[in-house]
């Protein structure tokens, strides 16, 4: 067996960690790191772990791993009308780690943060013997009175969900070989499973939902799940037009043909794009912000009383209900 | 075999975790959390993680690995010479995990962010294969110009640490059943064990480095390998003699009986005692700020020039080398 050639931790920091270091931050060589809040604003503070063979394969690429790790708390700081401003990061390193890997994991890190605007505040490296686990705290700044939370929504508002949902589930099903290889062509299969891969969270809704959402989160868990939340942390039901659910060509074609997949589109997780409500004395003000916003936004149902419960509804009126409405951490 | 019963993910949140969180932090209902940083203050911010047969014994009591991973972050946010003031939890709970075990585990916590007087913002829960991991952001607040980085020790400076040094090297060995059983008492092997498992960072310590530490550090990796670190930071070398190393009655009984276990008391890992330097100019409003302290506090050397390098000395003025500094994470 081969020797894997490791730096020691604090070369492996200097080389790769150091250079994604922010103000405050010295060059990752304390403990810590100051944060400095800048006036008027407030600090908005989320964090997500993934670990390898639940949340993302050991084999993914590294670059993608990291950036995934990344992006799937912006789309959290999104969610709440912030914008991204630095993250902190613990990063277990799972057996058969080499120098390379790291190498790419930092460079996607490097490319994200550039495209995000954020900076590295500090964090932590150990060995996981279980495998590899990444852990980030990212920090959002907005102006106190515009944070959304999950709480506000109410009867009468227009619920809203942008992109398209399902693919990352549907790709992560195709990735495990579950379906017939001949539904989808190769550029329809690399679709889905990019969406698996990497959320792609759009920092242009960060201003839209701090101005215009009632109540607001990410999809990581599915659709209905997640809505089931929403309702339930603002004490509301909804009507969901399931027609009106926005599900991209692949997804709509392997539907068709595998009629219950439907179900993975709509329980499955990973989706990372925006639920929110908009209350209708917001609606027309709100179009216009959105029309000219490169990001698609589709309105797929209204909030209602709590006692009318949650309603997926098809075009013909009839409702729809799963065996189980969310992905199950455990 | 029985099944273990396992609350959902939600329910253990709203259960067990929801109740420690602070303002801001919307009962755990939210995706995120506010915070907001009193005015004239600075927000340091530090992230340390633990694992599962790393940093601690799957089968140690729930209550003091939550103890545990409060403590460590603690540690660094004294080390800065900032208060704790909130904190952020991702924890994957390795296999077999169950109520009892969560149950103690938020009581640890909810014990010790009342000692330290910080409250949880948020996180996250999941499942992992590998061994429970707890990965915590800790949020410390002071005033900007206190705060101290391992950056600052000066040529002349008096180097002093906290506490006892190498029980928690020594307890683990003890746990691991390294040395003879008839060495030590029942008392005395206790006593290494417990700091071991449970760090006890002293927050009346924070105010002190803020005022007077140039430089400071916790103990995490072992006395000789943090102080090279701290030095190489500051860009100077150390003398340090090794008679004034405050160690405890236990350890230096293990010493005298097996002499190469000093090499474990100074290199050994899981202080988390302070390391710190302070300004000839200010010794004498130093020593009288901690005379009634209390906390022990003992001078170990001085900051010597970079070129002198780093040298631990004897009463016979001899000097002493080991094969490894500090514990290597990897």
């Amino acid at each position: 067996m081969a020797m894997i050639t490791r730096p020691a931790e604090f070369e492996l920091i200097a080389k790769y960690f150091a250079p994604l270091a922010g103000e405050g931050a010295f060059g990752l060589q304390d403990d810590a790191a100051i944060l400095s809040v800048p006036e008027g604003k407030k600090l908005v503070i989320t964090q997500d772990a993934l670990t390898a063979n639940v949340h993302f394969f050991a084999d993914d690429p590294p670059k993608l791993i990291a950036q995934k790790a990344l992006r799937v708390n912006i789309s959290d700081l999104v969610a709440k009308g912030a914008l991204p401003f630095a993250y902190s990061m613990a990063i277990g390193l799972g057996d058969g780690w080499d120098e390379a890997w790291i190498a790419e994991f930092a460079k996607g890190l490097g490319e994200d943060q550039a495209r995000f605007n954020m900076h590295l505040t500090g964090g932590d490296t150990y060995a996981s013997h279980g495998g590899t686990t990444i852990s980030i705290t990212a920090f959002g700044l907005l102006d106190e009175e515009n944070y959304t939370s999950r709480l506000g929504a109410s009867i009468g508002d227009t619920i809203f969900v942008t992109g398209t949902i399902g693919d990352a589930a549907l790709g992560l099903k195709q990735k495990l070989d579950q379906f017939d290889k001949r539904i989808l062509g190769m550029g329809e299969k690399t679709h889905l499973q990019q969406r698996y891969l990497l959320p792609n969270p759009s920092l242009l809704m960060a201003p839209i939902i701090a101005e215009f959402a009632s109540a607001s989160m990410d999809i990581s868990d599915g659709l209905v799940g997640d809505l089931e939340k929403l309702c339930k942390a603002s004490n509301v039901g909804a009507r969901i037009e399931v027609s009106k659910i926005p599900i991209s060509s692949p997804a709509r074609k392997l539907i068709q043909i595998i009629p219950e997949q439907l179900e993975t589109v709509l329980t499955g997780g990973d989706d990372y794009e925006l639920l929110f409500s908009v209350p209708e004395k917001q609606i027309i003000e709100f179009k216009a912000a959105i029309h000219l916003l490169p990001v698609s936004i589709e309105k797929i149902g209204v909030v209602k009383d709590a006692k009318d419960g949650i309603g997926l509804y098809d075009d013909d009126g009839s409702q729809l209900s799963f065996e189980s409405s969310s992905y199950n951490h455990f």
